[in-house]
C-alpha cells in the first residue's frame, strides 16, 4: 500500500522544479529552480526529523518577528553570520580593479544622517578622540570632489544610535563630502569591539554552535560619487583582538588601519579642534568607474 | 589592492564551515555545516545581484511577519509550495510497512478540539452531506479500539474555522473515536479544492512564477492509537481537477477516496440521521507498529 521509499525524493524534486518551469520572468525562473535542487540536496543530505523540520520553521519565523523597520534586521544577521553576504558581496565586486575592497553593508544604517562639514565631530558620546581623515580618489589617481561618505560606528557601549535610543540622534553617525584636493576628515572616537545582538535566534545559533559573537572595531562608510559605482565598506583597527574571527567574516586585510597616538600639541589638533592627546587614522578610498 | 577574485567564494565557504566545528552537539553541527555548503553552493552558482539578494531578505522577513500564533504559518506554507514538507515526509516515513500513506500536516491544524461520538456531525456550515467511514488496523489486520481521528477541513468557501473567524468554533473539526471493531465514522460535508492563502509572500511567489495556487479537495487527519506511530495523512476526492497539480505536492494514488452518490433511503441514512440524498465515502486506515 505504501509507495513512500528510498527514490521517493527525487521524482518529488524533479515535480517540484517542474512546477516552475512556466515561470514567465526567465531570472526568477532559473532563481526558483536552482533554491529548490539546492534545498532538497540539503534536505536529502541530512535527512531532518520532523521535530527538526519544525525548529528550523520555528527558528525562521522567530527571526522574521524579531525584526523591525528601523534598526533591527535579523535577517540580514543571520546571512552575515552564515557567511552569506560576503558571499554576495565577493560575487558582485570579484573584479580587481585596483579600487577600495568592498565589506558588509550590515543592518545598523539609517538614511538621511546630518550632513557636517571637513572634520566636525560626530561624537556625542564618550571614548577616546580620533581624527580619520584621507582622500578619496579614481581608480585612475585622480581626487575626487563632492563624494558623499556616510559613515557611522557604534559608541563605547558597542550599540549604534537608534538601536541604542538613549544615544542623541546622530551620535557617531554623519555624511561627510570630499573636497577640491579630494580630502575628507571625521572627528570621532576609536571604534571599540562589539557583539552583534544576541537577544534574537541568531544570537541562540551563535550560543548553541560555541561561536563568538564579536566584530572587531571598525568604522562603516558608505561613499557616493558622480561617474563612480558605490562603495561600501569598513575601515578596521589593525590592533583589534577579532580580526580573525569576526562573527560575520567581514575582514580583509586591505581595510585596516592604525589609530596612531597623538600629542595635544600635535599640529592636527589646532587644526581640527582637539584638546588633548588624540589618535590618527589615515585612508584613502579609491572608488571604481561607473560601467553600467 | 583588492583581494576580491572568482576564488574568494571557495575560500570563504570553508571559513564558515569551519566556525562551526566547534558546535557541542555532533547533529546540530552536521546540519550548520551542511546548510553552509548548500546555502553557499546555491548563491556561488546563481550569483545574486545585491539587490537580489536584499529581496530575498525582505521575502524572507515579510514571511515571518506574516505568521501568527493560531492558524497563519507562512513558512510552513512556504516549505509546502517549495516541495520540502512533502521531502521531510518521504524521509521519516521511506520503509513500506502496509501503513497508509502520509503527507503534510498543513498550517491549519487546532488542538483541542471537541471529541465527538460515532457519526456525529460535525459540519455547521452548508454543503453536500456525507458520511466518511471504514475501520483503523494495525499492520496485522487487527482492529485497533480507542484510536482518536482528529479531523479538519475547510467550509465551502474554502477556508478553515479559526482562519474564518465567522466560522462558528469547531465547524469541520472534530475528534473521533474507533469503536471495539475499529470502526469510526464521520458526518460532515463533501471537502471542496480551494485555494491556500495567496495574500502574503507565498502567494506573491505562486503569483509570480505562474503557479495556481490550489490544493485539490481533501479531509485531514492525524490519528493516534496506543502502541502505534501516529499517522498525518489526508483522504483526497478522487473526482478533483487538480489532483495533478496539488500546490503543495501531498497527493498519493492511495490516498483517494470516492464520494458515491447515496438516496435518501439507503439504510445508512437513518443510521447516521441523514434527511435527504448524501455522498459515502469508504477508507480504512492503517497504523503501523511503534518501533522506537
Amino acid at each position: 500500500m505504501s509507495t513512500n521509499d528510498k527514490d521517493a525524493g527525487q521524482g518529488l524534486t524533479e515535480q517540484v522544479v517542474a512546477s516552475f518551469a512556466a515561470t514567465p520572468d526567465a531570472r526568477l525562473r532559473t532563481l526558483m529552480q536552482s533554491l529548490v535542487r539546492h534545498l532538497h540536496a540539503f534536505v536529502s543530505e541530512v535527512e531532518p526529523t520532523e521535530a527538526e523540520w519544525m525548529a528550523a520553521i520555528r527558528f525562521l519565523t522567530d527571526t522574521g518577528k524579531m525584526c523591525d523597520d528601523l534598526v533591527r534586521q535579523e535577517f540580514i544577521l543571520l546571512s552575515d553570520t552564515l557567511g552569506v553576504s560576503m558571499l554576495v558581496d565577493a560575487i558582485n565586486h570579484r573584479y580587481a580593479t585596483g579600487a577600495t575592497d568592498t565589506t558588509v553593508f550590515g543592518p545598523f544604517y539609517i538614511r538621511g544622517m546630518p550632513e557636517r562639514a571637513y572634520g566636525e565631530n560626530m561624537a556625542f558620546s564618550p571614548g577616546t578622540p580620533a581624527l580619520v581623515h584621507g582622500r578619496v580618489l579614481s581608480t585612475d589617481g585622480t581626487p575626487i570632489e563632492g563624494a558623499v561618505l556616510d559613515v557611522w560606528q557604534t559608541a563605547e557601549n558597542g550599540m549604534y544610535s537608534g538601536q541604542d535610543t538613549a544615544q542623541p540622534h546622530g551620535n557617531l553617525r554623519g555624511r561627510f563630502r570630499s573636497d577640491a584636493e579630494g580630502r575628507y576628515a571625521i572627528s570621532t572616537i576609536v571604534p571599540v569591539s562589539y557583539p552583534i545582538p544576541t537577544d534574537g535566534p541568531v544570537g541562540r545559533m551563535l550560543d548553541a554552535t560555541g561561536r563568538h559573537p564579536w566584530r572587531p572595531a571598525h568604522l562603516h562608510f558608505m561613499i557616493d560619487a558622480p561617474q563612480h559605482r558605490k562603495l561600501v565598506t569598513h575601515l578596521f583597527d589593525e590592533a583589534d583582538p577579532y580580526l580573525k574571527s569576526d562573527a560575520v567574516f567581514g575582514v580583509k586585510p586591505s581595510l585596516m588601519v592604525a589609530y596612531r597616538e597623538r600629542a595635544a600639541d600635535h599640529e592636527l589638533a589646532r587644526r581640527f579642534g582637539f584638546d588633548g592627546p588624540f589618535r590618527e587614522a589615515r585612508y584613502d578610498f579609491v572608488l571604481d568607474l561607473d560601467r553600467s
